[in-house]
Protein backbone atom coordinates (compact mmCIF):
# COMPACT_ATOMS: atom_id res chain seq x y z
CA UNK A 1 0.00 0.00 0.00
CA UNK A 2 1.32 3.37 -0.68
CA UNK A 3 0.43 6.74 1.17
CA UNK A 4 -0.95 9.93 -0.84
CA UNK A 5 1.02 12.99 -0.13
CA UNK A 6 -1.53 14.72 2.36
CA UNK A 7 -3.80 12.09 4.58
CA UNK A 8 -6.30 14.11 6.84
CA UNK A 9 -8.14 11.77 9.60
CA UNK A 10 -10.28 12.96 11.40
CA UNK A 11 -12.48 11.69 14.36
CA UNK A 12 -14.16 12.35 17.92
CA UNK A 13 -12.38 11.50 21.45
CA UNK A 14 -11.24 8.16 21.38
CA UNK A 15 -11.78 7.43 18.36
CA UNK A 16 -8.98 5.67 17.45
CA UNK A 17 -7.30 8.14 14.94
CA UNK A 18 -4.19 7.94 16.19
CA UNK A 19 -3.98 4.41 15.93
CA UNK A 20 -5.31 4.21 12.79
CA UNK A 21 -3.28 7.20 11.72
CA UNK A 22 -0.18 5.14 12.92
CA UNK A 23 -0.70 2.13 10.51
CA UNK A 24 -1.24 4.18 7.34
CA UNK A 25 2.67 5.52 7.93
CA UNK A 26 3.55 1.92 9.49
CA UNK A 27 2.23 0.60 6.02
CA UNK A 28 5.03 2.46 3.96
CA UNK A 29 9.00 2.18 4.54
CA UNK A 30 10.47 4.43 6.88
CA UNK A 31 11.98 6.59 7.92
CA UNK A 32 9.20 7.37 10.21
CA UNK A 33 8.61 10.72 11.88
CA UNK A 34 6.55 11.11 15.08
CA UNK A 35 5.64 15.13 15.38
CA UNK A 36 3.65 15.45 19.09
CA UNK A 37 2.18 18.49 19.72
CA UNK A 38 0.86 17.75 23.26
CA UNK A 39 2.22 19.62 26.02
CA UNK A 40 2.38 17.32 29.50
CA UNK A 41 0.59 20.10 31.72
CA UNK A 42 -0.63 17.43 33.66
CA UNK A 43 -1.08 13.68 34.88
CA UNK A 44 -3.47 13.17 32.49
CA UNK A 45 -1.99 14.42 29.64
CA UNK A 46 1.57 13.00 30.56
CA UNK A 47 -0.11 9.19 31.10
CA UNK A 48 -1.69 9.36 27.47
CA UNK A 49 1.86 10.31 25.85
CA UNK A 50 3.41 8.19 27.51
CA UNK A 51 0.95 5.65 26.33
CA UNK A 52 1.10 6.65 23.01
CA UNK A 53 4.67 6.20 22.93
CA UNK A 54 4.75 2.72 24.16
CA UNK A 55 2.35 1.77 21.36
CA UNK A 56 4.10 3.08 18.43
CA UNK A 57 7.27 0.87 19.32
CA UNK A 58 10.66 1.39 17.32
CA UNK A 59 10.89 2.45 13.80
CA UNK A 60 9.99 5.75 14.74
CA UNK A 61 11.64 9.18 15.88
CA UNK A 62 9.80 11.66 17.80
CA UNK A 63 10.16 15.28 17.44
CA UNK A 64 8.27 18.00 19.34
CA UNK A 65 6.41 20.86 17.78
CA UNK A 66 4.01 22.40 20.40
CA UNK A 67 3.90 25.76 18.60
CA UNK A 68 6.21 25.45 15.15
CA UNK A 69 4.68 22.77 13.24
CA UNK A 70 5.60 24.33 9.90
CA UNK A 71 8.84 24.08 11.26
CA UNK A 72 9.07 20.46 12.13
CA UNK A 73 7.35 19.59 9.17
CA UNK A 74 10.28 20.81 6.92
CA UNK A 75 13.59 19.42 9.34
CA UNK A 76 11.78 15.82 8.54
CA UNK A 77 13.97 13.61 6.55
CA UNK A 78 12.71 13.85 3.25
CA UNK A 79 11.12 11.19 1.60
CA UNK A 80 9.57 9.32 4.79
CA UNK A 81 6.84 9.63 6.05
CA UNK A 82 5.31 11.57 8.87
CA UNK A 83 3.09 11.52 11.41
CA UNK A 84 1.30 14.70 13.10
CA UNK A 85 -0.88 14.47 16.08
CA UNK A 86 -2.20 16.27 16.58
CA UNK A 87 -3.94 19.48 14.69
CA UNK A 88 -5.91 19.98 17.60
CA UNK A 89 -3.66 20.38 20.52
CA UNK A 90 -1.41 22.55 18.40
CA UNK A 91 -4.07 25.08 17.66
CA UNK A 92 -4.75 25.17 21.36
CA UNK A 93 -0.86 26.06 21.66
CA UNK A 94 -1.66 28.63 19.25
CA UNK A 95 -4.43 29.86 21.20
CA UNK A 96 -2.79 29.45 24.61
CA UNK A 97 0.36 31.42 23.33
CA UNK A 98 -1.65 34.62 21.44
CA UNK A 99 -0.82 33.89 18.33
CA UNK A 100 -3.42 34.61 15.43
CA UNK A 101 -4.71 31.00 14.78
CA UNK A 102 -6.11 32.16 11.03
CA UNK A 103 -2.12 33.27 10.16
CA UNK A 104 -0.82 30.27 12.01
CA UNK A 105 -3.41 27.96 10.10
CA UNK A 106 -2.58 29.41 6.73
CA UNK A 107 0.80 29.17 7.29
CA UNK A 108 0.55 25.33 8.32
CA UNK A 109 -1.37 24.62 5.02
CA UNK A 110 1.20 25.88 2.80
CA UNK A 111 3.51 23.84 4.92
CA UNK A 112 1.43 20.95 4.64
CA UNK A 113 1.24 21.33 0.53
CA UNK A 114 5.10 21.46 0.50
CA UNK A 115 6.12 18.75 2.98
CA UNK A 116 8.57 16.42 1.03
CA UNK A 117 7.17 13.33 2.31
CA UNK A 118 3.54 11.33 2.88
CA UNK A 119 2.04 13.14 5.66
CA UNK A 120 -0.60 11.94 7.58
CA UNK A 121 -2.49 14.81 9.99
CA UNK A 122 -4.89 13.96 12.98
CA UNK A 123 -7.34 16.24 13.97
CA UNK A 124 -10.28 16.02 16.55
CA UNK A 125 -13.72 16.86 15.55
CA UNK A 126 -14.79 19.07 18.13
CA UNK A 127 -18.20 21.08 16.77
CA UNK A 128 -21.00 18.65 16.57
CA UNK A 129 -22.04 19.05 20.82
CA UNK A 130 -24.54 21.71 21.57
CA UNK A 131 -22.87 25.56 21.01
CA UNK A 132 -20.62 25.97 24.03
CA UNK A 133 -21.16 28.26 26.84
CA UNK A 134 -18.00 30.13 26.90
CA UNK A 135 -16.36 32.24 23.61
CA UNK A 136 -12.99 31.01 23.94
CA UNK A 137 -14.43 27.87 23.44
CA UNK A 138 -16.59 29.05 20.44
CA UNK A 139 -13.42 30.74 18.91
CA UNK A 140 -11.50 27.12 19.58
CA UNK A 141 -14.20 25.56 17.61
CA UNK A 142 -14.60 28.07 14.69
CA UNK A 143 -10.47 27.92 14.24
CA UNK A 144 -10.50 23.71 14.07
CA UNK A 145 -12.90 23.84 11.69
CA UNK A 146 -11.37 26.03 9.50
CA UNK A 147 -8.49 24.55 10.00
CA UNK A 148 -9.69 21.41 9.14
CA UNK A 149 -12.01 22.89 5.90
CA UNK A 150 -8.55 23.83 4.60
CA UNK A 151 -6.18 20.87 5.44
CA UNK A 152 -9.01 18.59 3.93
CA UNK A 153 -9.55 21.01 0.45
CA UNK A 154 -5.88 20.24 0.29
CA UNK A 155 -6.11 17.02 1.09
CA UNK A 156 -5.95 13.74 -1.37
CA UNK A 157 -7.91 11.64 1.46
CA UNK A 158 -10.08 12.28 4.14
CA UNK A 159 -11.19 9.87 6.74
CA UNK A 160 -13.39 10.11 9.48
CA UNK A 161 -13.20 7.61 12.21
CA UNK A 162 -15.95 5.95 13.99
CA UNK A 163 -15.77 3.64 16.80
CA UNK A 164 -11.69 3.09 15.14
CA UNK A 165 -13.38 2.32 12.18
CA UNK A 166 -12.34 4.36 9.14
CA UNK A 167 -15.03 6.07 6.54
CA UNK A 168 -13.49 7.66 3.78
CA UNK A 169 -14.78 10.84 2.89
CA UNK A 170 -12.80 11.82 0.34
CA UNK B 1 -26.91 19.48 -12.12
CA UNK B 2 -30.32 19.45 -10.96
CA UNK B 3 -31.67 20.23 -7.20
CA UNK B 4 -34.15 17.28 -5.86
CA UNK B 5 -36.81 19.15 -4.24
CA UNK B 6 -35.90 19.29 -0.59
CA UNK B 7 -31.73 18.62 0.08
CA UNK B 8 -31.00 18.78 3.80
CA UNK B 9 -27.24 19.57 4.88
CA UNK B 10 -26.27 18.47 8.48
CA UNK B 11 -23.14 19.11 9.91
CA UNK B 12 -21.10 20.17 13.16
CA UNK B 13 -19.94 23.80 13.39
CA UNK B 14 -18.12 24.94 10.71
CA UNK B 15 -17.99 22.15 8.68
CA UNK B 16 -18.84 23.99 5.37
CA UNK B 17 -22.47 23.88 5.64
CA UNK B 18 -23.70 26.92 4.28
CA UNK B 19 -21.18 27.28 1.36
CA UNK B 20 -22.06 23.40 0.42
CA UNK B 21 -25.57 24.97 0.69
CA UNK B 22 -25.47 27.73 -1.41
CA UNK B 23 -23.13 26.03 -4.23
CA UNK B 24 -26.34 23.56 -4.87
CA UNK B 25 -28.44 25.94 -5.45
CA UNK B 26 -25.81 28.82 -7.43
CA UNK B 27 -25.52 25.66 -9.74
CA UNK B 28 -28.96 26.12 -10.75
CA UNK B 29 -30.99 28.63 -12.44
CA UNK B 30 -32.25 31.79 -10.01
CA UNK B 31 -34.42 33.45 -8.76
CA UNK B 32 -32.23 32.10 -5.49
CA UNK B 33 -33.62 33.11 -2.13
CA UNK B 34 -32.23 33.27 0.95
CA UNK B 35 -34.04 32.68 3.98
CA UNK B 36 -32.04 33.90 6.89
CA UNK B 37 -33.56 33.04 10.36
CA UNK B 38 -30.11 34.58 12.70
CA UNK B 39 -30.92 37.34 14.87
CA UNK B 40 -28.10 39.57 15.40
CA UNK B 41 -28.59 40.13 19.51
CA UNK B 42 -24.53 40.88 19.19
CA UNK B 43 -21.40 41.63 17.58
CA UNK B 44 -20.73 38.12 17.29
CA UNK B 45 -23.63 37.30 15.57
CA UNK B 46 -23.95 40.37 13.46
CA UNK B 47 -20.31 39.77 12.06
CA UNK B 48 -21.07 36.30 10.81
CA UNK B 49 -24.55 37.08 9.29
CA UNK B 50 -22.04 39.90 7.30
CA UNK B 51 -19.62 37.88 6.58
CA UNK B 52 -22.32 35.11 4.91
CA UNK B 53 -23.99 37.98 2.96
CA UNK B 54 -21.18 39.11 1.56
CA UNK B 55 -20.22 35.89 0.60
CA UNK B 56 -23.23 35.46 -1.19
CA UNK B 57 -22.76 37.70 -3.01
CA UNK B 58 -25.06 39.35 -6.14
CA UNK B 59 -28.10 36.78 -7.42
CA UNK B 60 -29.77 36.34 -4.29
CA UNK B 61 -32.39 38.22 -2.42
CA UNK B 62 -32.63 37.48 1.09
CA UNK B 63 -35.43 37.17 3.22
CA UNK B 64 -35.63 37.21 6.88
CA UNK B 65 -37.52 34.58 8.96
CA UNK B 66 -35.94 34.04 12.63
CA UNK B 67 -39.73 32.77 13.40
CA UNK B 68 -42.45 32.05 10.59
CA UNK B 69 -40.23 30.32 8.44
CA UNK B 70 -43.40 28.66 6.97
CA UNK B 71 -44.74 31.97 5.78
CA UNK B 72 -41.31 32.52 4.36
CA UNK B 73 -41.26 29.53 2.29
CA UNK B 74 -44.65 29.94 1.01
CA UNK B 75 -43.98 33.35 -0.03
CA UNK B 76 -41.20 32.36 -1.97
CA UNK B 77 -41.00 33.15 -6.03
CA UNK B 78 -43.01 30.02 -7.09
CA UNK B 79 -39.91 27.57 -9.17
CA UNK B 80 -37.06 29.59 -7.64
CA UNK B 81 -34.36 27.86 -5.56
CA UNK B 82 -34.72 28.41 -1.94
CA UNK B 83 -31.74 28.08 1.42
CA UNK B 84 -32.86 28.20 4.25
CA UNK B 85 -29.98 28.57 7.00
CA UNK B 86 -30.25 27.36 9.46
CA UNK B 87 -32.80 25.23 11.54
CA UNK B 88 -30.59 25.71 14.18
CA UNK B 89 -31.23 29.71 14.52
CA UNK B 90 -34.98 28.96 13.68
CA UNK B 91 -35.57 26.56 16.71
CA UNK B 92 -33.87 28.50 19.16
CA UNK B 93 -35.88 31.41 18.24
CA UNK B 94 -38.52 29.22 18.66
CA UNK B 95 -38.06 27.72 21.83
CA UNK B 96 -36.82 31.40 23.53
CA UNK B 97 -40.31 32.62 22.06
CA UNK B 98 -41.94 29.45 24.34
CA UNK B 99 -43.59 28.46 21.31
CA UNK B 100 -43.92 24.69 21.16
CA UNK B 101 -40.97 23.57 19.15
CA UNK B 102 -42.89 20.09 18.19
CA UNK B 103 -46.23 21.41 16.97
CA UNK B 104 -43.87 24.28 14.92
CA UNK B 105 -41.67 21.59 13.78
CA UNK B 106 -44.82 19.65 12.41
CA UNK B 107 -46.04 22.60 10.53
CA UNK B 108 -42.29 22.99 9.29
CA UNK B 109 -41.85 19.93 8.12
CA UNK B 110 -45.98 19.87 6.20
CA UNK B 111 -44.26 23.61 4.49
CA UNK B 112 -40.97 22.32 3.76
CA UNK B 113 -43.20 19.23 1.97
CA UNK B 114 -45.51 21.74 -0.04
CA UNK B 115 -42.73 24.07 -1.14
CA UNK B 116 -43.01 25.36 -4.52
CA UNK B 117 -39.68 25.29 -5.73
CA UNK B 118 -36.45 22.96 -4.80
CA UNK B 119 -35.54 23.85 -1.27
CA UNK B 120 -32.39 23.52 0.48
CA UNK B 121 -32.15 23.18 4.16
CA UNK B 122 -29.17 24.00 6.82
CA UNK B 123 -28.95 22.47 10.48
CA UNK B 124 -26.07 21.60 12.95
CA UNK B 125 -25.76 18.43 14.39
CA UNK B 126 -25.67 19.50 18.11
CA UNK B 127 -26.01 15.68 19.61
CA UNK B 128 -22.79 14.14 19.43
CA UNK B 129 -21.08 15.90 22.42
CA UNK B 130 -21.66 14.96 26.34
CA UNK B 131 -25.20 15.15 27.38
CA UNK B 132 -25.94 19.30 28.90
CA UNK B 133 -25.61 19.79 32.37
CA UNK B 134 -29.11 22.19 32.02
CA UNK B 135 -32.16 20.99 30.87
CA UNK B 136 -32.93 23.49 28.26
CA UNK B 137 -30.18 22.26 26.30
CA UNK B 138 -31.11 18.86 26.66
CA UNK B 139 -34.50 19.72 25.76
CA UNK B 140 -33.13 22.09 22.30
CA UNK B 141 -31.20 18.92 21.49
CA UNK B 142 -33.79 16.27 21.54
CA UNK B 143 -35.96 18.94 19.46
CA UNK B 144 -33.33 19.63 17.22
CA UNK B 145 -32.57 16.08 16.62
CA UNK B 146 -36.41 14.97 16.24
CA UNK B 147 -36.86 17.99 13.64
CA UNK B 148 -33.65 16.66 11.37
CA UNK B 149 -35.29 12.75 11.40
CA UNK B 150 -38.76 14.12 10.20
CA UNK B 151 -36.96 16.54 7.59
CA UNK B 152 -34.70 13.83 6.44
CA UNK B 153 -37.41 11.04 5.77
CA UNK B 154 -39.06 13.54 3.86
CA UNK B 155 -36.00 14.42 2.28
CA UNK B 156 -34.84 13.27 -1.03
CA UNK B 157 -31.47 13.78 -0.45
CA UNK B 158 -29.27 14.37 3.02
CA UNK B 159 -26.02 14.87 3.21
CA UNK B 160 -23.43 15.23 6.54
CA UNK B 161 -20.81 17.73 6.01
CA UNK B 162 -17.53 16.61 7.38
CA UNK B 163 -14.21 19.45 7.24
CA UNK B 164 -16.51 20.93 3.88
CA UNK B 165 -17.11 17.63 2.57
CA UNK B 166 -20.01 16.21 1.57
CA UNK B 167 -21.10 12.85 2.53
CA UNK B 168 -24.08 11.03 1.26
CA UNK B 169 -26.20 10.22 3.87
CA UNK B 170 -29.32 9.83 1.64
CA UNK C 1 -33.49 -9.88 5.81
CA UNK C 2 -31.30 -12.09 8.61
CA UNK C 3 -29.21 -10.27 11.44
CA UNK C 4 -25.36 -10.86 11.95
CA UNK C 5 -24.62 -12.11 15.01
CA UNK C 6 -23.51 -9.20 16.65
CA UNK C 7 -24.42 -5.05 15.27
CA UNK C 8 -23.37 -1.86 16.81
CA UNK C 9 -25.86 1.04 16.35
CA UNK C 10 -23.91 4.28 17.11
CA UNK C 11 -25.36 7.93 16.77
CA UNK C 12 -25.97 11.20 18.87
CA UNK C 13 -28.92 12.16 20.78
CA UNK C 14 -32.45 12.06 19.06
CA UNK C 15 -30.56 10.18 15.90
CA UNK C 16 -32.63 7.73 15.26
CA UNK C 17 -30.74 4.86 17.15
CA UNK C 18 -33.44 2.76 18.87
CA UNK C 19 -35.95 2.84 16.64
CA UNK C 20 -33.38 1.51 13.80
CA UNK C 21 -32.05 -1.05 15.92
CA UNK C 22 -36.00 -2.37 16.77
CA UNK C 23 -36.30 -2.53 13.34
CA UNK C 24 -33.57 -4.65 12.55
CA UNK C 25 -34.60 -6.91 15.52
CA UNK C 26 -38.61 -6.96 14.37
CA UNK C 27 -37.32 -7.72 10.95
CA UNK C 28 -36.27 -11.58 12.13
CA UNK C 29 -38.35 -13.94 13.72
CA UNK C 30 -39.13 -13.79 17.49
CA UNK C 31 -38.41 -14.00 20.61
CA UNK C 32 -37.25 -11.05 20.89
CA UNK C 33 -35.15 -9.39 24.40
CA UNK C 34 -35.15 -6.00 25.04
CA UNK C 35 -32.29 -5.63 27.58
CA UNK C 36 -32.76 -2.20 29.10
CA UNK C 37 -29.79 -0.51 31.15
CA UNK C 38 -31.97 2.58 32.15
CA UNK C 39 -32.48 3.57 35.25
CA UNK C 40 -35.51 5.74 36.41
CA UNK C 41 -33.96 8.04 38.38
CA UNK C 42 -35.88 11.41 37.58
CA UNK C 43 -39.44 12.35 35.66
CA UNK C 44 -37.25 12.72 32.30
CA UNK C 45 -35.89 9.32 32.38
CA UNK C 46 -39.14 7.98 33.70
CA UNK C 47 -41.09 9.56 30.90
CA UNK C 48 -38.18 8.41 28.25
CA UNK C 49 -38.77 4.84 29.38
CA UNK C 50 -42.22 4.39 28.42
CA UNK C 51 -42.20 6.12 25.86
CA UNK C 52 -39.82 4.10 24.31
CA UNK C 53 -41.28 0.91 25.83
CA UNK C 54 -44.91 2.20 24.33
CA UNK C 55 -43.35 2.42 20.64
CA UNK C 56 -41.37 -1.50 20.74
CA UNK C 57 -45.53 -3.27 20.91
CA UNK C 58 -46.11 -6.69 21.62
CA UNK C 59 -43.87 -9.31 21.18
CA UNK C 60 -41.30 -7.82 22.77
CA UNK C 61 -40.00 -9.18 26.63
CA UNK C 62 -38.24 -6.87 28.27
CA UNK C 63 -35.56 -7.24 30.95
CA UNK C 64 -33.96 -4.38 33.40
CA UNK C 65 -30.35 -5.04 33.63
CA UNK C 66 -28.78 -1.50 34.82
CA UNK C 67 -25.46 -2.87 35.99
CA UNK C 68 -25.51 -7.14 35.11
CA UNK C 69 -25.48 -6.77 31.55
CA UNK C 70 -23.46 -9.75 30.58
CA UNK C 71 -25.73 -11.65 32.90
CA UNK C 72 -28.71 -10.91 31.10
CA UNK C 73 -27.18 -11.33 27.69
CA UNK C 74 -26.78 -15.08 29.12
CA UNK C 75 -29.79 -15.22 30.23
CA UNK C 76 -31.71 -14.51 26.86
CA UNK C 77 -33.75 -16.93 24.82
CA UNK C 78 -31.36 -19.01 22.74
CA UNK C 79 -31.26 -18.07 19.24
CA UNK C 80 -33.80 -15.50 19.74
CA UNK C 81 -32.79 -11.56 18.86
CA UNK C 82 -31.54 -9.45 21.72
CA UNK C 83 -31.38 -5.69 21.86
CA UNK C 84 -29.36 -3.85 24.46
CA UNK C 85 -30.29 -0.40 24.53
CA UNK C 86 -28.22 1.26 25.80
CA UNK C 87 -24.66 0.95 26.43
CA UNK C 88 -23.95 4.40 27.39
CA UNK C 89 -26.58 3.84 30.23
CA UNK C 90 -24.86 1.05 31.59
CA UNK C 91 -21.30 2.43 31.15
CA UNK C 92 -22.89 5.40 33.23
CA UNK C 93 -24.50 3.15 35.66
CA UNK C 94 -20.86 1.04 35.89
CA UNK C 95 -19.27 4.49 36.86
CA UNK C 96 -21.69 5.71 39.12
CA UNK C 97 -21.38 2.14 40.90
CA UNK C 98 -17.88 3.02 41.14
CA UNK C 99 -16.76 -0.63 39.32
CA UNK C 100 -13.72 -0.40 37.09
CA UNK C 101 -15.12 0.68 33.68
CA UNK C 102 -12.11 -1.14 32.01
CA UNK C 103 -12.38 -4.69 33.09
CA UNK C 104 -16.45 -4.47 32.97
CA UNK C 105 -16.43 -3.07 29.23
CA UNK C 106 -13.71 -6.48 28.88
CA UNK C 107 -16.21 -8.43 30.40
CA UNK C 108 -19.18 -7.16 28.19
CA UNK C 109 -17.29 -7.80 25.06
CA UNK C 110 -16.62 -11.51 26.14
CA UNK C 111 -20.21 -11.84 27.17
CA UNK C 112 -20.78 -10.10 23.24
CA UNK C 113 -18.76 -12.65 21.09
CA UNK C 114 -20.32 -15.20 23.33
CA UNK C 115 -24.28 -14.54 22.66
CA UNK C 116 -26.55 -17.70 22.02
CA UNK C 117 -27.94 -15.33 19.12
CA UNK C 118 -27.98 -12.33 16.94
CA UNK C 119 -27.71 -9.52 19.34
CA UNK C 120 -28.04 -5.73 18.15
CA UNK C 121 -26.18 -3.20 20.69
CA UNK C 122 -27.12 0.83 21.10
CA UNK C 123 -24.48 3.45 21.96
CA UNK C 124 -24.30 7.05 22.35
CA UNK C 125 -21.59 8.98 20.24
CA UNK C 126 -20.27 11.74 22.82
CA UNK C 127 -16.97 12.49 21.81
CA UNK C 128 -17.42 14.90 19.01
CA UNK C 129 -17.84 17.91 21.18
CA UNK C 130 -15.67 20.31 22.98
CA UNK C 131 -13.12 18.56 25.44
CA UNK C 132 -15.71 18.44 28.81
CA UNK C 133 -14.59 20.84 31.44
CA UNK C 134 -14.32 18.33 34.45
CA UNK C 135 -12.84 15.10 34.61
CA UNK C 136 -15.71 12.67 35.30
CA UNK C 137 -17.09 13.84 31.81
CA UNK C 138 -13.77 12.82 30.36
CA UNK C 139 -13.17 9.76 31.49
CA UNK C 140 -16.73 8.96 31.03
CA UNK C 141 -15.85 9.94 27.25
CA UNK C 142 -12.81 8.44 27.27
CA UNK C 143 -14.34 4.65 28.75
CA UNK C 144 -17.28 5.07 25.92
CA UNK C 145 -15.19 5.60 22.90
CA UNK C 146 -12.77 2.16 24.20
CA UNK C 147 -15.80 0.14 24.78
CA UNK C 148 -17.02 1.26 21.44
CA UNK C 149 -14.11 0.62 19.91
CA UNK C 150 -13.81 -3.20 21.19
CA UNK C 151 -17.07 -3.87 20.00
CA UNK C 152 -17.15 -2.17 16.77
CA UNK C 153 -13.74 -4.76 16.13
CA UNK C 154 -15.78 -7.10 17.41
CA UNK C 155 -19.08 -6.57 15.26
CA UNK C 156 -20.16 -7.83 11.96
CA UNK C 157 -22.09 -4.77 11.50
CA UNK C 158 -21.42 -0.95 12.47
CA UNK C 159 -23.75 1.71 11.74
CA UNK C 160 -23.57 5.59 12.46
CA UNK C 161 -26.92 7.10 12.59
CA UNK C 162 -27.27 10.57 11.10
CA UNK C 163 -31.01 11.72 11.42
CA UNK C 164 -32.32 9.05 11.55
CA UNK C 165 -30.83 7.48 8.55
CA UNK C 166 -28.25 4.69 8.88
CA UNK C 167 -24.61 4.94 7.53
CA UNK C 168 -23.19 1.54 7.20
CA UNK C 169 -19.38 2.08 8.43
CA UNK C 170 -18.37 -1.83 8.47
Amino acid sequence: MTLPPLTLVLGGARSGKSRHAERLVEAVPGPWTYIATAQAFDGEMRDRIALHRQRRGAGWSTVDAPLDLAGALFAAPPGGAVLVDCLTLWLTNVMLAERDPAAESLALVAACRAAPGPLVLVGNEVGLGIVPDNALARRFRDAAGRLHQDLAAAADRVVFMVAGLPMQVK
